[in-house]
């Protein structure tokens, strides 16, 4: 599991709707259940799990180690809450139960098979689910995004304002980083959990300028800090007469509040300028009006960092902004012009993205809210969390839904690898079995097959590891950045078919011979 | 907007994430833009609106606005997000603009046409469109299932675990509840904002028992409290005897973790006994147990609740599950036996509710998670928020796309009724135009029309009302319940063809003279 870490100081607010009340009632009525049948400290294990990979991929980034840490490291009911259950709890519900609850904490409980006593570990379901499963899905989202994009087109999160109230944006911000993305523009995701931030300017900031408006100063110093003050509109003026000559329009044409609204933001950020085009026409007042600012930034030194579209056909208009800016840029001997990044939003979707993203494409920068955050191919991962073993006791849920099947007893993963490192097949096992050897021939049941396959893997690296003993940290988790790459180096290790976005191969998965004998043993058992 | 209060007091940490750094970064840097432009007090106005309803449907419930109050009346810049703005922003930005920030309120800013400080009002735009769009979309999602469910059936939330993080639970079981829903799982829903909650057993609890298990007090008084205690388990043993007679199935068939689990829960819950009958085989051996618990707790007195499906042929299985129920109830002459609710949950959609909520349908409670709180069909509802004025004037964002064209000036709508109370249209008209007349006929722009249309409302209904003026609640909002229960009614006042869930006749949305003469104006007057 990919972990993120806050790369600012921990905000203890953050995350304060993640408590033990955030939970289904019935873990609270089972809990009860367990607890008058004289069960709750039996030990059991639980597992946290998915039966597919979204969005028809072969691949799932699991994500939300981080935040289920911090919950169960600060997991107690306090007074009201207990004060709460039981309200909804039976009136004749015997005080010890709540002085029970009262006294609960995480210390006996390990991630992210979870063990522990078996009313704590009960209780723990549905907030774990709910930390895991849109952490995990929204990071998958964003790492197949990253493949359609390739490695050097810059990916901006954007999808705050879409996401499920204030807490979907955070984690959407968060998770969107670590699966690939480049930065966010949610301010909160920057400040409690170190995303790079980005952004520059909205439409209403153009719209709101009328071009009547009297900037207090419009004195701009030189980008060297040495020579005299210019004033920006005067220089703005003149270079839009040159840029409007040059591309046969008007002078008149480019809309004035827009250029007003540009100079105010040159004067407010003149080493980071950039023009949003499309408030009124793109070609006849965007971008003339833009590079009257930009030129006139030019003289004093500073170089504008960019266009935004936010309408129409993105990559044709960015192909012809482009072409507008080489040529301006021969005109006016400006060589650093021509290549200044074109930043593009507007429901991008993968479709979308696979065009802005074809070889010849001038988009550099692209801004993804929507369809990263809302996941609308897939919007939720499905993950479950299932008891498989209590007492030592190893258990199954038999059900007629044959996918609905799980596997019994505390498991182990292993990862087989071929010597080339490709991927030969996933492990699963008992805990208490030895685990596969390299270079020695093993027999295993692949998922779903009517016989035993013989594999010889070059490497095994396990899949598991114990992140929280007895409420206490193994070690540090990795920060953000570093997971955001083990990300990446984790799915680069990946054959390409299974990286396809598409009908993709399949990751095989397998059993150990003893835990296809125990889930046979369980099934002929089971008297229905 | 319809509103949601709790029933609960106030949580103060419920809403922690919703704070002033909830935005998107472009918000502060026009923040500084406008400041230095010396624009930051000037009186601006943005309107909050979604240009189509979701799902193709002809109604959206407006939701989210108390959650807005609630951002509003708290919104302040703590030092440590001005700190963190000041290391996102140019390092020579001014002191005076992080003073400026740090002096920020809501006080000068009503709800939700916007209208306040340009700086304020813009950098409001993120954090409301969060607290808007998702609680709209989800209210929205619920009334739809609701109108698909029919009053009669009972609809449960039960969505938390697939939600976008601890919030988007929150706000999913808030939402849908106010949508129509009757309950939710979300015990922190029902405490923080007084959502009935609701829940009984897992598969986990069923299967964590393997029958070996002893209560540690298997003895249950009569449900009247008087009379001898009775050793539940002894007594379920002799009424399985029966039921498997009566079933003709062997007494070794029903799976006894299974039973000994249904015991537990009995035992824990004498008074809200429910079966989930689907871990083993629901025929064979969930029944069979329940109804030998059922009917063991019936000799004292006691009710059983329910009973749940969670897999298959939810339709099917509960008409053969009614079936067994009446004659039982029959051959053991327990009346109350044959009309016990039948629950059933998995993945359920509108096609399958719809299949669900057919007339002679025996299945009476029905939990849906992720198609509710997902809204797959549509997870966002694109509100957008937009400024229509600043200084007076009226703005407008003419673009390309004529779908992202907006309507200037701050306005007021207005309801127009017929005299049977049906819906004529919506009206927009700019605020300072007076409100049209009951009775009186009038000339109106209908949206996309060629030519004026003439109405004579016989109703009139103003569509704004007035919430927050410089930071105080001009009433009290109403209360979640009273919430839910306008919904319902403004539902009701809807034709039948606008509550259609596919193809509906739209509701129809006119502009005023004056209005429609401000829009061909500035169309007139941009350039481009």
């Amino acid at each position: 599991m990919a972990a993120a870490a806050p790369g600012s100081e921990l905000d203890p607010e953050c995350r304060a709707a993640a408590r033990p009340l955030l939970t289904d009632l019935y873990q609270a009525t089972m809990a009860l259940g367990y607890w008058r049948a004289g069960r709750a400290r039996e030990v059991a294990e639980f597992e946290l799990f998915f039966r597919r990979c979204p969005f028809g991929g072969a691949f799932t980034l699991a994500a939300g180690l981080r935040d289920c840490v911090r919950f169960l490291r600060t997991f107690r009911l306090r007074d009201a809450d207990v004060q709460f259950l039981a309200s909804v709890l039976p009136p004749d519900t015997e005080p010890a139960f709540f002085e029970h609850l009262r006294a609960l904490d995480c210390s006996e409980v390990p991630l992210l098979q979870v063990s522990g006593p078996l009313l704590v570990v009960q209780l723990l379901e549905t907030p774990l689910l709910c930390l895991v499963s849109y952490a995990s899905l929204v990071a998958t989202n964003a790492a197949r995004l990253r493949l359609i994009a390739g490695p050097k087109k810059r990916l901006l999160e954007m999808g705050l304002r879409r996401a499920q109230g204030p807490d979907g944006g955070l984690t959407a911000s968060t998770y969107s980083y670590l699966g690939g993305f480049d930065a966010t523009s949610n301010v909160l995701a920057g400040q409690l959990r170190g995303v790079p931030v980005a952004g520059t300017l909205a439409h209403s900031f153009v719209t709101s300028f009328a071009g009547t408006e009297v900037p207090p100063d419009p004195m701009l110093a030189p980008a060297t800090g040495e020579g005299p003050r210019v004033d920006l509109t005067v220089q703005v003026e003149v270079w839009l007469e040159r840029v409007c000559t040059h591309l046969g329009l008007g002078v008149q044409e480019p809309h004035r509040g827009e250029r007003a609204a540009f100079v105010a933001y040159a004067l407010a950020f003149p080493r980071a300028f950039q023009g949003l085009l499309d408030s009124y026409c793109v070609q006849r007042s965007g971008l003339p009006n833009f590079l009257a600012v930009a030129l006139a930034l030019g003289t004093l030194g500073y170089r504008a960092s960019g266009v935004r579209l936010d309408s129409g056909d993105l990559l044709q208009q960015a192909q012809e902004v482009r072409g507008v800016l080489r040529a301006t840029a021969a005109q006016f001997q400006v060589p650093w012009l021509e290549s200044i990044p074109i930043a593009v939003s507007n429901n991008i979707d993968e479709e979308e993205l696979a065009r802005l993203a074809q070889e010849d494409s001038e988009v550099d920068v692209i801004g993804i809210g929507t369809s990263l955050v809302t996941c609308p191919q897939q919007p939720s991962l499905g993950c479950v969390y299932k008891l498989v073993a209590v007492g030592g006791q190893p258990r199954m849920k038999l059900t007629e839904d044959a996918e609905k099947l799980t596997l019994p007893g505390a498991k182990a993963a292993f990862r087989l690898l071929s010597s080339d490192g490709s991927l030969l097949l996933d492990l699963l096992q008992l805990a208490e079995e030895p685990p596969p050897q390299a270079g020695r021939e093993l027999k295993v049941w692949p998922k779903g097959a009517q016989e035993l396959m013989t594999v010889r893997p070059a490497r095994v690296e396990p899949l598991l590891q114990l992140w929280v003993q007895q409420g206490q940290l193994c070690e540090p988790l990795p920060s953000l950045a570093k997971s955001r790459t083990l990300v990446q180096q984790s799915l680069s290790r990946l054959s390409p078919a299974h990286r396809w976005l598409e009908s993709p191969e399949l990751c095989q998965v397998a059993l150990s011979e003893q835990l296809q004998a125990l889930v046979d043993r369980l099934k002929a058992e089971c008297p229905a």
